[in-house]
């Protein structure tokens, strides 16, 4: 780190040492810590603009509260990169993200400042509570339990749950609402307008002021004088605002809105609150990409910029590459949903809060009234596509694999089990890279198989995502998950016209004598090439694209336990109980006795790296496929 | 059906029928309805409260709107006996919840009247709102869309997602939120005291009261002028009460309360509100058992009654047996976690709104403290027993298998991927009988099993699972799984001291020769019964129970593979990615070449009947294991 750029981040090692620094130079440490969040992402693409939102917050709760004695979630987490610095991991920030290095998420093994893993949203309310009835239980009475979670994260069904319960229970946690009217892309719904009700609402706002100046007047001070204060207030505000509060409404003392970038306020604001006791929420009005005006100027793009940048001009410095790259697969998506819907009007599309990740966005801009973003909210997405489908609609709901474990009740009961045609993209199927442990789409295969109705199939490359995407929108095609990675593919010609994909069919690739290759998806390709690779010294090897996990395709599975003597299956997900394992039930079955070597990802998390450092230490490079393959031509 | 006893009802073969009575009359034929469900369930035990409870508001339903070209969704669904016999189920009632009777639960399959599947809780508004988006996408303009949802289902978090979202859309859809303060134990936390709040308050209902009066006196009628009503109706409340209204604060117009055993006070407001545009919530206030005075006076008892009851004296009639019964699997987890947590301070219970369903109610006699139902809502409460967990405590959450399936991504992410120490009670694992398809425990084994960090357990016996808590709990055990079933186990004599167990070690309960059989759970009882048939006739079979999932007993499968030609495996799971799938990928993976036979639940939802009648279905009977145990021998 440069030391003259920030003279008093670099002796900041811990909060103990913010801690000691005078409250007005609070302003100085937020401005430094801001310009080193801009130096480090801008050499080291990550998250970006919710951690330059959070800079007044992380640095006034640090300052505040008794880190890492007070317990501090931070919801999703990719908020949290100014708290990983000043906790003790500025010097290592700019491994974040990498192979080896720190992780983009808060994780109780990196820190003991992280109090609790995070990366999928909105369970910061239900670990606080978890945890201050934990202290309560245990007679542990020194400690704050603070969680910080986005508007958008709100929308998720858990953080009401959290919330319900936590009214109920009347614990001592204090949820940081920050508000910045934006999950990744603008958030969406009832709940977020309502924010925008009560943060703007004007004639609240004046006699809140005129209130705390009458309050001033009477020169009462400590905390329970500003207890006493802040109450009133919520009275008043009770009276005059057009609606009052759905926290008040939960029993839950509702603070606020303050204005998030105020650090001298917000540490105010913290220090009285420290003493009420109870359940209660501070509203914060915060800006994403705060400070930096081309992230505020664009919200979304800069949620997580796509290279490193040019921090005086904000320019994304693209990687040169020599030829055309093939696209992402998400793009694939999304300008095929736009081409199959132009053809088929019954053709929806659904998010869950991810329009720009899986590239529904596309269709929203094309035809918006069939394209439905509906909020960090999984499980309503899938049933919502249920009603969609059971009404005549053919919904393709779009959604990452890690979180469509979210929604894993709806598919069964709401989906599979009424045997609806619903069909279910999951993007980032697989090991995705920077995100790590939490993010993987590693389960989905296996957690899919064992349900009755569901076709599940992965395209080896874009002309075969495009392909079963025309297939799954055919007439009575029942429940259809497609499965693909995050990032690129392997066909820059991939805009063919459709054709049909036989379901449960899979295709020979190459015949071969001894060992073949069952793949299934993108992994394919690197088995083809492979199988070139012993083709040209000599040894030829067979190669199937299964296609599907579910139905598999038995006809092509008995010719080819009948011709050959050992078989590996290749695939991006969990070995135990995957698509290996649906080939190795069928071998049993039907009585075959060849050798089988099921390759996959193994039974532990696997962290955070780029895909090819994850599918090199897993085991699903092409080195250890030409490993297996001559293990068994032994 | 008696029809001296139904005169009106016996004349209701479709709610055309209804229709074409004179609105006084829908009194009467609520009276019928009620005493119809009385008799019925007297004789075939059955959910009762609930469908007591909206007799009124099901009566007005099918009154007022165009069913089934209008679409009603009942959230649950276990209120929807009268909705069943006034749809053409009259006659047919007397099978409800039998093997190949009608359904417990609406089902598109069994009626078009059933306009979307339900059973598990809070999927109502997301599929409304499906629904009205789809209509409107198709140019539909002639249906309305109602879903009927309890105070119980508000509390899950997909109600808050539906809502949220139906906000967002501002979709057509009615829910009516059927307010009886109860789920099947009594509602739980902020959302229900703050319901409890606008019904109580009496300053609003006073000034309603005169509004409407007084609007009466201006003569004004018709559609328009009745919303008009409504409308100042909600303002005067907005001034008067002291919290308004979280569904207006959502944008969602919302009416109420009504008396919902009013049934014309309800048909006249539905009338009205069908020309009312947009989301809207209609409150109604009901109470479960209404009219059936044992079980408005013990609500919970009578969610379900546990036999056949008398109806005049309320007494149940128990089925009289020659011997004690052993105890229910759910009563020894309630007992034995109150004899654990007496030793151990560091255990807390919770269960997502099913104190008496598991029989954490025991808990919360003795240590109301330390025993919490957090409202439905599995997903919090597992990332609430994460908190715990985190915290120094032990928490056992309690959670049926199939419901279980909505917190999926809470045991990965939060519980797994962090190794703590929460024990997960897996109640009503396998096939639960009466309830049916959506409620069945079968797919837990396979999808837990390729999570990491996981221990997976099943008990044999009451025994088993006494050891199973009390292993669970010793320091260091990480997450910690424990399946069993619905209904009585096999062991009267149960509370023996506590033992530990060697996580993922099995037993061997009768070596033998040439066939094993390997079972994991319950079924090992009818398993251990063939082997002394067997046995008797001087065929000696191996029997091991092997108790763990995962891990497996790799040592005592070493042993079993190298001593028999043939193993079963037996469990009352899916087939598909269970525990003889596991068995099945250790034999290849250590190139055992044994004949396996994998005995479980095959890949198809099952219907509801007997847990008897549904394993004999399913090829999981005492006859099956002889069947296939012959056909190894030969």
């Amino acid at each position: 780190m440069e030391e003259a750029g920030y003279p008093l981040l670099s002796l900041i090692n811990s909060p103990a040492d913010l801690r000691k620094l005078p409250e007005e130079k609070l302003l100085q440490v937020c401005s430094e810590l801001r310009e080193f969040i801009i130096d480090a992402v801008s050499c080291n693409p990550a998250h970006f603009g919710a951690s330059l939102g959070v800079v007044e917050l992380t640095v006034a709760l640090h300052y505040v509260l008794n880190t890492p004695v007070d317990k501090l979630i931070w919801d999703v987490g990719h908020q949290a990169y100014g708290h990983k610095i000043l906790t003790g991991r500025r010097d290592v920030f700019h491994t974040n993200r990498k192979y080896k290095g720190i992780s983009g998420f808060p994780s109780v093994a990196e820190s003991e400042y992280d109090s609790f893993g995070v990366g999928h949203s909105s369970t910061s309310i239900s670990a606080a509570l978890g945890m201050a009835v934990a202290y309560k239980e245990q007679g542990i009475t020194d400690r704050q339990v603070v969680a910080v979670i986005g508007d958008g994260a709100m929308t998720a069904g858990q953080a009401f749950e959290g919330l319900n319960n936590l009214a109920s229970l009347q614990a001592n946690v204090l949820v940081i609402l920050n508000d910045n009217n934006m999950a990744i892309d603008p958030n969406i719904g009832g709940f977020s307008d309502y924010l925008v009700d009560i943060a703007t609402s004007r004639t609240y706002n004046k006699v809140r002021r005129e209130v705390i100046k009458g309050m001033g007047r009477l020169n009462i001070v400590g905390p329970r004088s500003k207890e006493m204060i802040v109450k009133i207030n919520n009275s008043v505000k009770n009276l005059l605002t057009r609606q009052t509060n759905i926290f008040e409404g939960l029993n839950i003392r509702y603070f606020g809105p303050v204005d998030g970038h105020d650090v001298l306020r917000l540490a105010g604001v913290l220090r009285d609150m420290k003493h009420i006791p109870g359940p209660k929420v501070l509203h914060v009005i915060t800006k994403k990409g705060k400070g930096f005006k081309y992230a505020e100027e664009n919200q979304t793009a800069w949620h997580a910029p796509s290279g490193k940048f040019d921090k005086h001009t904000g320019e994304i410095i693209e990687e040169s590459t020599s030829r055309p790259r093939p696209p992402k697969f998400q793009d694939v998506f999304g300008h095929t949903l736009v081409e199959l819907a132009k053809q088929n009007d019954k053709i929806v599309g659904i998010t869950p809060a991810m329009p720009s990740g899986c590239s529904l966005n596309i269709m929203m801009e094309v035809m918006p009234a069939r394209a439905f973003d509906v909020g960090i909210a999984e499980q309503h997405a899938v049933t919502f596509a249920a009603g969609l489908a059971i009404s005549g609609m053919i919904p393709f709901c779009n959604i990452y694999s890690t979180f469509m474990q979210r929604a894993f009740d709806q598919v069964i009961h709401d989906v599979a089990l009424q045997n609806l045609n619903v069909v279910m993209c999951l993007d980032r199927g697989g090991l995705v890279g920077a995100d790590g442990a939490t993010h993987h789409g590693a389960f989905d295969l296996a957690y899919f198989r064992p349900i009755p109705n569901l076709t599940i199939s992965s395209p080896m490359d874009e002309v075969e995502l495009r392909n079963l995407m025309y297939t799954a929108q055919l007439p009575d095609k029942g429940p259809f998950v497609i499965r693909y990675p995050r990032g690129i593919g392997s066909n820059e010609d991939w805009r063919k016209p459709f054709a049909e994909i036989e379901v449960g069919k899979g295709r020979c690739l190459r015949k071969g004598k001894g060992v073949a290759l069952l793949t299934l998806g993108p992994l394919g390709v690197k088995a083809a090439r492979v199988c070139d690779e012993f083709a040209a010294s000599g040894t030829e090897l067979g190669h199937y694209d299964m296609r599907f996990v579910k139905p598999l395709d038995e006809e092509l599975l008995h010719e080819v336990f009948s011709s050959y003597h050992s078989v590996i299956t290749v695939e991006d997900g969990v070995v135990a109980g995957g698509f290996g394992t649906a080939v190795l039930e069928f071998m049993n079955e039907h009585g075959y006795n060849c050798q089988l070597k099921r390759m996959g990802i193994p039974d532990r998390f696997v962290e955070h790296g780029t895909q090819a450092e994850l599918y090199k230490e897993v085991g699903l490079d092409m080195e250890a496929l030409r490993r297996n393959i001559s293990e068994l031509l032994k």
